[in-house]
């Protein structure tokens, strides 16, 4: 935004602006669309029953972005001070909206025909506004019923909503209830390379990125995109527990995961006793470390953190077999291990469990940048709850965000 | 909140606090906590960039709730004028915190001691913070770290929140992610309390209440609780598609859903048929009416629907068996049906039906208190994403929740 | 089934009969449907390419019954050694099929007429078999296709099932993905009944039950309801985490878990510090019993333990806070501690704690009846995938569940 | 496998082999691990007390893959009839099982010591057995207890499980519920690539490759995947719905979907409008392919199937806007023109949908692959409860599964 923003215009704000949030939702708006905004005047209620009042100067640097912004932020009560009747053409088609018509949401709305400001009935999102300006009336139509000849409004000018005030007699508990904010539905890659940069920027800084990670890392066939990160110089320390390693290793040593084969999906046969073995086998060795400079293991994640001096935690639980001699076994040794290793952390990368991610979470200051990956919604949710509030949830498969997170940072 | 409260207190909040949200929230928590606020002096910067300023005076019915309010709305910085060094205690044993010991949070945190703001360093939630005078430092101690003669902060004066500001360069984008809203580890009750305070107050005031219901009120056993509804009047028209209807018939004629006998949870010898023979002997009579007038059918939600005059819209789609002679297949001509049968709502509960719940949240205007109900999370999210955020979502077993809900109703 | 079976027929089954899992599947059927088999004569081919047969007298205690068992297993190919030709009966309305109308599978279909088996056209479940007998054709018609006069098939004589046979080209990789066992949309009550009755028989039997519980307890509302079955004596020993027991703590000094009330659903002021507080108070009195018999703690789950005398073993993890005095941070200490309890275990009841439940599956023999309860169906799944395939898994909402099993257990 | 095996041993199963389905397991096992059986002697027991028998002749290709097959087997109580006592060896190191040590089940376990078979004590599954020649016991021994010297038995020579009888008394109500096949764990690129080989082979053999695709599938960013499948001749027919379609005409003409640019994954200002917008302009076309014959729609899914000839069929429902011009609103006719469609299918592709998805799985014949992809596990159980048995689902990311698929795929 620069300081030559010449398109400007003064739009109102009434009501109680401040207890229902309307006026940081509008100024948010504003900023967010590209706009900038100046706080001509601001009289606000001293009591909590005393209206408000706001009169803000919008301004942008081009015609389109402010008449953007206008569309938005009249959504929310805040009206041009400069006020038209609405609009309206003929629709010429049965079925069609003219070009350009009022889409509705489902807030009470008005439209001001001839200086009067009039409530439309049939109140409905996605429809048209169609207006008699003879019996001053407007409803809501829904498409399949336009008929030709039928007035409807276009563009936003002469509209206005009046959006429902917050009902503070249910309260709050309720309300929390309302906005989905873990959603399965939403395009994954820009979020995915705000994450990338992110991580570039820890770097940048000397800050330090943890990645937390469970054994799904390993069963969606993920090790190679974990490996490239730590070659790459991508991962600082890793936290994990018992199983992402016993499956890295058994992965190295046997092909397999939960004893399936992950390049075909094919169970061995005693697969299931891979994941003991491989312990046993770094057990007889006395560590991982120890394992890798005796040659015993070769490839996956943990060798390529022996190898680059990567440092790991590998805090225990009541379901290990095993476990791994590496594994710190007592909960509050591992968290002071922990601790240890989250000084100056920057970003903090927690694939697929829950249990080090909360606990991770725990650890960690809120401003440190948190990303939780998981393809289960549930799991993703139950770590904001627990306070990781700062917390980019993702719902998605393991594989697939490992793999473009790979393409976004160099090798 | 009686006019006569006779506890103030005036506290300070700096910075950018309408654009950060911050004087809202803690408006808010006033309201919430039983108090009230008179704002005495607001400045508001012009420009973003500007920071604003305000005092407010907060006043509450007792010192107990004053203090309450206080200590929560310092979390998000607001102090109180006068200021006080923070109160220190030895701790008498280790691995235990004073009575009364500050309980961190994981947001940047000051302590004051001799009148001087000191960072706390070592930030973590659910932590002591152990303060050594001398140096003038202050740091989180977690619980079992701590040692006898340790000297700790106790209450909340003298701790001041310094909250982390809104990043904007990350951008809204992530940030929506943010908090859980759809969360299956709240208690209920209390809530349902609040759905059936709000059915009869919409009864009380001649609104319509509509149910909107799916096959799984009839597999998980709850019909008899829909049925016990109607009959006491708490229905005052039914949406659903022809699997409720068919399912419910299928239950009264054969005593099974979806072919599984519901007393014992075992399925029928060719159960699978059943749900095709209802439709079939429900086409035989005409409609579902003609098959309560001709006594074929004599039990379940829809013989009550026919008994106690409830009109019903059977909605068609695609993946529909048979179907039921009353179900109306053009989706156009069912969505005027559904539109004439909500004038005058008040309250829609929507029971375990994506399709139905969501077209008929697409119908509603946003104040119609819309209650939607279902044991898979996802389905919840789902509805709200489309846009009928007024929605209460319950993450729940259909069948506790209408039992429940019976109970809270007089039959 | 009484050995005086009267009723009794014949039937044969060919083909791949052992190696394509019909016969075990056939007998199955017979068996669950209260019916009983001789087999009179298997010929197993000694290759796998080689067919089988199997003759097979099937008995049952009512004409009925009888039916019912050949109607079934009739869609598993097995067919009457006596065969008739179908039987079809004209529609005497369009849109409606005859009564007792065959209903189809989506599995190839032959009927028999004249004495000759025609492949049914257009194969679709779910509708009838339009017969045309000139012609000898017969096809799959839809309910709403029906014209009056059409001929139909009723019954299930004269009409067999060709079951597709499984393809070991694509192999079991995909084939285990195909049956729905963790469904949400199965009746309940049935299943808890049977589970009461198991803890029932355990302990007449002088086995013990074990309960396995997660936080999840508390915030649904369900401490009473454990109380209750720890009273009556239906509990011998408690496995649980740091959480369980700080939030039952919590619950019991301060009516909240995670800081919400739950009689109200309201959040308490500061009520995220509430847990904390517990612990703290629990380790300065030294121990939960300490506490207990010091008189601070006199209510609620870990109350009721101390009181009753029955043991707990609380297991430490990475994610806690405190902990509790008397949890073990040692993963291998309390796994041994768990291992020591469940000697004699006849019952493990896992009650919303994957952690846990997973933990104690490892440990348990496959003869121990073992049951999971949670509300999010991923972490049933889960479970069962990691061994415990003994498991039997209810997705529903924990209170309910524990409201019910109170309910038919004797107080 | 070629009929040169020269490995070859005998095996004896005994017990309730036929109605336990433990013959049939082992048959499986055998092939499944590229083996070859003959029976030479199967005795079933007449009635369903009668206890049978089976000598069988295991054969294999390499001593490896027999050793590899009687190992699986012997799970399940097929045991050498040559029969040798288990092989001990003492560990060497504290904590570490001697090489090749034989991992337990949680079933229940004999060795053979002496020509003697012992029941192995504390059994549990993941733990080495340890024996006492003298005393002739065995008891299971975690991994962490193993002590320098205790005598462990090696390979599956001698050790014998007796596999827990299905408890008919329970009944399937509960094991129905009782292994997992909706896994989210399990890797997928093996998965994706059968599918690709079985829409290769559709399309060799002149079936019909159908598409089924819900909203996601724009809102994931995968219309580009979809587009290239089309373009290469990899979609016969496309079922859906308006939103598919609206949304994918609103991301070509806007750039957005759900109103939020794909490309970025911000919200457009008034994107919640677009969908409707890019109705209505379709609406004034007439009709998709009129809108593309007007150079009005030039890219895109629908795009695509305009310029490549791919039928459609829109099929409504209630909760459409709109609709667009080519979506047939009533539901009994879009089952007719799906099931047109339908003739000669050989592979149904379905993206999350569950209405279109269940849909199609009522129309189509046991004998069409049908893949059903979905983030939402819960979605995956419903298809496959509702009969479409034939499933594979597999619960991943929509645009993961595409991209993977379209490289599988030739352009």
């Amino acid at each position: 935004m620069t300081s030559g923003s010449a398109y400007t215009e003064q739009v109102e704000l009434h009501g109680h602006i401040i207890d229902s949030l309307l006026l940081p939702k509008v100024l948010d708006i504003v900023l967010e669309q590209g706009g900038d905004f100046e706080l001509l005047e601001v009289r606000i209620g001293r009591r909590r029953q005393d209206p408000s009042y706001a009169r803000i100067e919008i301004r942008a640097d081009s015609a389109d972005r402010l008449r953007a912004i206008l569309q938005q932020i009249s959504l929310h009560g805040a009206v041009p001070i400069e006020q038209h009747d609405c609009t309206v053409v003929a629709a010429d088609q049965d079925g069609v909206y003219p070009d350009g018509f009022y889409s509705t949401t489902n807030q009470p709305t008005e439209v001001r025909i001839d200086g009067e400001w009039i409530r439309v009935a049939d109140q409905e999102m996605d429809c048209g506004i169609a207006v008699d300006p003879v019996r001053r009336t407007a409803r809501c139509v829904p498409m399949a019923h336009v008929r030709r000849g039928q007035l409807f409004v276009v563009g936003h000018r002469g509209v206005r909503v009046v959006p429902v005030a917050r009902d503070r007699q249910v309260g709050h508990g309720e309300f929390r209830f309302m906005a989905s904010d873990v959603s399965i539905e939403k395009p994954k890659r820009s979020l995915i390379e705000r994450i990338a940069h992110a991580i570039r920027a820890a770097r940048a800084s000397g800050k330090k990125i943890v990645l937390v990670g469970g054994p799904a890392i390993v069963h969606t066939g993920s090790v190679g995109h974990v490996c490239r990160l730590i070659r790459a110089g991508w991962v600082d320390v890793l936290f994990a527990g018992n199983a992402l390693a016993a499956h890295d290793i058994e992965y190295a040593l046997y092909g397999t995961s939960l004893g399936v084969y992950l390049d075909r999906g094919e169970p061995a046969h005693h697969g299931h006793e891979h994941h003991l073995r491989a312990i046993n086998t770094i057990r007889r060795c006395g560590s991982i470390r120890a394992a890798v400079e005796q040659g015993v293991l070769s490839a996956g994640i943990f060798y390529e953190c022996v190898r680059h001096d990567v440092p790991f935690v590998l805090a225990g639980s009541i379901r290990d077999d095993g476990p791994l001699p590496d594994v710190i076994t007592d909960a509050l040794v591992a968290q002071d291990r922990m601790r240890e290793h989250l000084r100056g952390a920057g970003v903090a990368l927690m694939i697929a469990t829950v249990l080090h991610a909360i606990a991770t979470g725990n650890l960690l200051p809120a401003w440190v940048t948190t990303v939780y990956v998981d393809i289960n919604p549930a799991a993703v949710t139950k770590l904001i709850d627990r306070g990781t509030v700062q917390g980019i949830g993702i719902v998605t498969d393991v594989e697939a965000f490992l793999r473009q997170l790979c393409d976004l940072l160099p090798a």
